[in-house]
């Protein structure tokens, strides 16, 4: 299942509002099919797996990520049909699908048709794989990202504004790639004044998974953005499993104080600004004690010279 | 030589204005004695390791992480005769000793005793071992350590300078090994003020250990704590090896301004804490271009929820 969650991963970013399902076929202790919900989102990781293992799908085992859809559609059949069509003797599911369209139904079908069913394998992989997918049928908004990139002394710029670069190439590369990762990227008014930044994905191979681009901006719209006129607009992005907000801190902040922010990547440079722009304003703390259980660590890693800290929003 | 630079750097910050000496003696592959100079400078690394070896030192090797002194002193023998007389057969030495009153008369001496001596054998851990000592007698001014509780945005404290606590008990204890491994523990005016810090170390059977304690100030002088008017004071610290700078923002700054220090520990929460205090001010900075290659980012490493950096300044 990790497996799968691992290809399912790869698609995310690029099949909202569909989720980013992983799927693999295994017949005889051999892969035979492997699979991911297709750009756009459709055909789904499970039809992808299927016409990947051809005839070797009969008797298999089918490993999925989310649970098969049950709900017909103009773009193409239910999985739950095709599965026993094809001779799948098993099904693996990482979780359920909490769409009311599915919700168990997907399940029920498979069982009918004969197959076994085992739900629950891998859940944790699976969840984390598509948390943009389950925050917005969950908690009907997409799972946002903070980006921001510091000096050690979490400083984003000179008072002159000068930015370019805290960080060095490995980190933008990567930040390229959290790009590819995302369905939109949202940037404040000021840094889309002062940099008129394309906010696309500069790797080879990867120039066509540029995602939407959107500002935050009571102003006027702009040709070719999208516009939220407040953090709470992402309640209306129903077709975004997966936002990206890369600054400056004017945004951050306003997201920050909202409370919608679910994971923050610092790309940290080992540089000292001093006195300069601070990444985030006031963020409604007026105790230090409050600060604490928000944020959970995760373990970072190098990019070049900088280092890439990875946050998650603790919520209980 | 790695196993003596260890017990060499365990006694740093309690030997200055000596050098903090590691000493293994070894016969028949098998350590018979293990030393490092002792509280106060006296006796070296040598002499313990000889008293621990015992007999067992007639016909053995002897690892010093620093060539033995040449010099008389009135606290002891001079090593380079000790060890002859103790019948060493083999001298390995990590670097030569830069004080003039040695600076290669110790090797002249063994080698004049017929005792074979190699130099330079595990040069890079007893260097770093050393390097508050080496600091001290080739630059004139001890090894600078900034350290700072930061979190994940850079900030020491809220606006209205609550900073109590940033950091957890396993950052702060961690602060207070440093405190032992340290000659002298300086703060500003404004942290003195506002905490009356003790400054103490509070590790069970290391509260001897607590440093000598400095004030950067133009004002008047405190009972109990030395004064430095300016950083550049830090020449005149002949008896110090190890200095810890403690902060607030306006020590750390000057220190950094300056260009003095050589080593930041940053102590790093996983909390944002918004508008609030910097760490860091004004330090000469007018382009980020000249911010970089002045940091080397070490490893780092967990300590509870939070994480410490550790920066080496670059010097060419």
């Amino acid at each position: 299942m990790l497996e799968a969650a691992r290809l399912g991963e790869a698609a995310r970013g690029r099949t909202a509002p569909n989720p980013n399902v992983g799927c693999l076929i295994v017949k005889d202790g051999e892969v035979v099919g492997r699979g991911a919900t297709a750009p756009g989102g459709r055909p789904h990781a499970e039809a992808v797996a299927l016409a990947d293992a051809g005839t070797k799908a009969k008797g298999a085992t089918l490993y999925t990520t989310l649970e098969p859809c049950a709900h017909a559609s103009e773009r193409g059949p239910t999985c739950s049909t095709l599965i026993p069509e094809a001779g799948i003797a098993r099904v693996v599911i990482g979780i359920k699908d909490p769409d009311p369209r599915t919700a168990g139904q997907g399940i029920k079908l498979l069982k009918a048709a004969g197959i076994e069913v085992k739900t629950g394998v891998g859940r944790e992989f699976s969840k984390d794989s598509m948390s943009g997918y389950l925050s917005r049928v969950e908690r009907g908004r997409p799972r946002i990202t903070l980006k921001l990139a510091l000096s050690i002394d979490g400083k984003i710029a000179l008072p002159s504004g000068e930015s370019k670069w805290i960080t060095g190439e490995d980190a933008r590369a990567h930040v390229h790639l959290e790009r590819a990762s995302s369905d939109m990227i949202l940037v404040g008014r000021g840094t889309y004044m002062a940099d008129q930044p394309k906010l696309d994905v500069r790797l080879p191979g990867l120039e066509q998974w540029s995602p939407r681009r959107a500002l935050l901006t009571r102003g006027e719209a702009v040709k070719g953005w999208e516009i939220l006129s407040s953090p709470k607009d992402v309640y209306r992005l129903h077709d975004v499993n997966d936002l990206l907000v890369e600054g400056g801190s004017a945004t951050a902040t306003a997201f920050l104080a909202a409370d919608l922010v679910d994971r923050i990547l610092i790309y940290r440079a080992p540089i000292l600004v001093g006195e300069g722009k601070s990444s985030v304003g006031y963020i409604g703390l007026d105790a230090i004690a409050d600060a604490h259980g928000r944020w959970k660590a995760g373990d970072g890693s190098r990019l070049g010279i900088d280092r890439l800290e990875v946050y998650e929003r603790v919520r209980n």
